[in-house]
């Protein structure tokens, strides 16, 4: 069992809350409101920047140039070939650039991306991975579950492009690939003591993930439910 | 006008969507229910966890010694003073110790400490305390708010141990001088065009400090509201 | 005149003590002892390894998507490009690739760089990138003075491919583009107070490239003139 | 056998350097020119500064609020105790406060102190107090090699003040709890994998720590050996 399984096996109830969310099954049943998707892009695109800061982070705190180069291409694949798929994606959704790129995070954005930044600076390069983990691996597992078939076979579903990205070869292998750097870096650094101390950190990586897809669903302004004092 | 003054003018509605949300209103009633007192009271208390490592962060980031012996007062301050303080006012309220240290961060939690310690990390001093103002001089604000005729007056205020700590003189002095360091700070390095990117920091920290009240109110564990998938 | 040329202005003893050091002028006079070099080109590969982290925190650091993807750019240069450069010059004389990667870092490497990378964490963006300017901008200044009648001139000089590397229209420009973000960065946070301090890191920053020098020359190892305790 | 033994027993080559410098062998002698320790002196006063930034991002990068507390305590110790006993030595030796502060640092002084905190900032807590270690412990065994027979037999011996301070019990139990730390830290998070990689990190330091005394007895200004380019 590699580390991430046994992140995942330690702690059941907050992973499955976030990979088994509501809006993950509403995406997968095509019955998640349009509002809610396009919340959630917007959010994810500023999401992104905050990553791309996290994969410079891992450049910074890299004491190998393997590892450097590792980095810097996680980096670039996110600020040159991500960010404008994202821009795309969001395109055939209705939302102009200029919309997404002026939209205020939300307090779930702040919360998940400034934790993992946090942990990142104030930990060593696999509590900055572990934390990223939920989300770089953990898409890959929900992309797989909602396409259980295939990709193929999602015909028209009104969820198929995002779904087809990450249940897809070309992202499958990003997440493998990020599942063996995880194994190179606690055979270098994880002992069994500090093993639970991951686990923490990923279970709250992952309840920090489920309230990004909860954020969607209720849409909520960044002052709360009324968005006003009352 | 000072610096503190001129960010809250620039930013009215954040402002006020803290300094007057429901929580504080609720609170200077005295029909604030307790349970949400008691939500706030600890998750305040993981709040000042993070905050003395933002007061460490600012004696790393000092470039004389002026500045890293007053950070040090500041971090000496919430370790030495101000967690004992709470821990004893919790007590007051039924919370043990143990219970406190137990409890897990609310998102809310996370998303205003670790958006201060990155603004911090990822800026200079004056980013830092920007970030910072909304609590340290903020709360001053609101106790004097709610205490209108004096601690004195606050008679059998069932609030009347926190307010009364706010309004008090010498937390009023303690925000006296943080708005002055936050003038000493922006005359070494505050030109008009950064106040605007200040302004729009100080703005979002007083919508996560909104959002920390709300959170006291709703009492929302961190997997939303249902705490778990639907 | 820009930032830089106010800069150099501020600390003209600093600044020619390292672009007129003895190693320049006798590069430049075809006599620097090859060894000398030989020492310099393999320490410059290990300062460029941290020239990329500090790149990376220069992306880390960033406020906008425009910022990031310019420092992403130096960051992908450096190490996608420049690195093998390097390489390449250090097998013409006579360097391998396991030869320079083994080498101990000299005292001189490790204080100019963790100098620029600590300034860079500690300070905001400008400071970062005034603490890199004695590099990126003078070696466009020592190329050009090396080179006074162009590079085509240079014929068989022992140091022609250096010389004409930094002389050249390619890195001039890079140091061009340097100049102006300097002042783009300028423009956004230096008051003329923190000028001052800036001039005070720029002029410290020119001594350890000075002494960067010195250490060719000198070839000391790490512990000192006789490598041993005496 | 704890950390630190094994960590100078992988290192004894560059311990040795450290340890047994030409600079601790004459002060231990006596024969010390006054020159050369007044110029350590003073680099020490700003190394010490150095020194606390070091202990508050050991604050800011602790876990647990015991870590917090105690690093805490050690930034506090340096700040409010050692420096004050520092500029009363010095002043003992005809060093006045403001000769002192505008002392411009030493490559030596640079290049070890900002190593120790660019090792703490991209990695954890243990690569930080391993940086420190040499320091901190070092101190503590080279005041012992200094007064084998106790610091009563100092007499009258011209460097006794220096010696009775690090050979005291006082300066022992605090090496003594630093080494526990080390011990602490590395049954938390070190793997052997990971022992080689700390034990390269503290022989650099320690090999810095031999150049800091080797720039006391060459008193080399910044700029090199004639202080000018030639």
């Amino acid at each position: 069992m590699d580390i991430f399984d046994r992140l995942k096996q330690a702690t059941p109830a907050e992973w499955t809350s976030y990979v088994d969310h509501a809006f993950v099954r509403q995406m997968g049943a095509g019955t998640l409101p349009q509002q809610a998707f396009r919340t959630y892009l917007v959010q994810d695109y500023l999401f992104l920047i905050q990553f791309a800061r996290a994969y410079a982070l891992a450049v910074y705190k890299s004491r190998t140039l393997a590892d450097m180069r590792a980095a810097q291409a996680g980096l670039s694949a996110i600020l040159d070939v991500e960010m404008d798929l994202h821009v795309r994606l969001c395109g055939r959704w209705g939302l102009q650039p200029g919309q997404i790129e002026a939209a205020p995070e939300h307090q779930a954005t702040i919360a998940y991306t400034r934790f993992v930044l946090d942990c990142g600076m104030s930990g060593d390069l696999l509590d900055l991975h572990v934390a990223l983990a939920p989300c770089v691996v953990g898409y890959a597992e929900i992309g797989r579950r909602l396409a259980p078939a295939g990709t193929a076979a999602l015909g028209d579903h009104p969820y198929r492009d995002w779904i087809g990205e990450y249940a897809g070869d070309a992202y499958q292998e990003i997440a493998a690939m990020a599942r063996r750097h995880l194994d190179d870096l606690a055979a270098r650094a994880m002992t069994e003591r500090r093993f639970s101390e991951l686990a923490a950190l990923f279970a709250k990586a992952s309840l920090l993930e489920a309230d990004f897809w909860q954020m969607a669903l209720d849409d909520r302004p960044l002052t709360g439910p009324a968005g006003s004092p009352s």
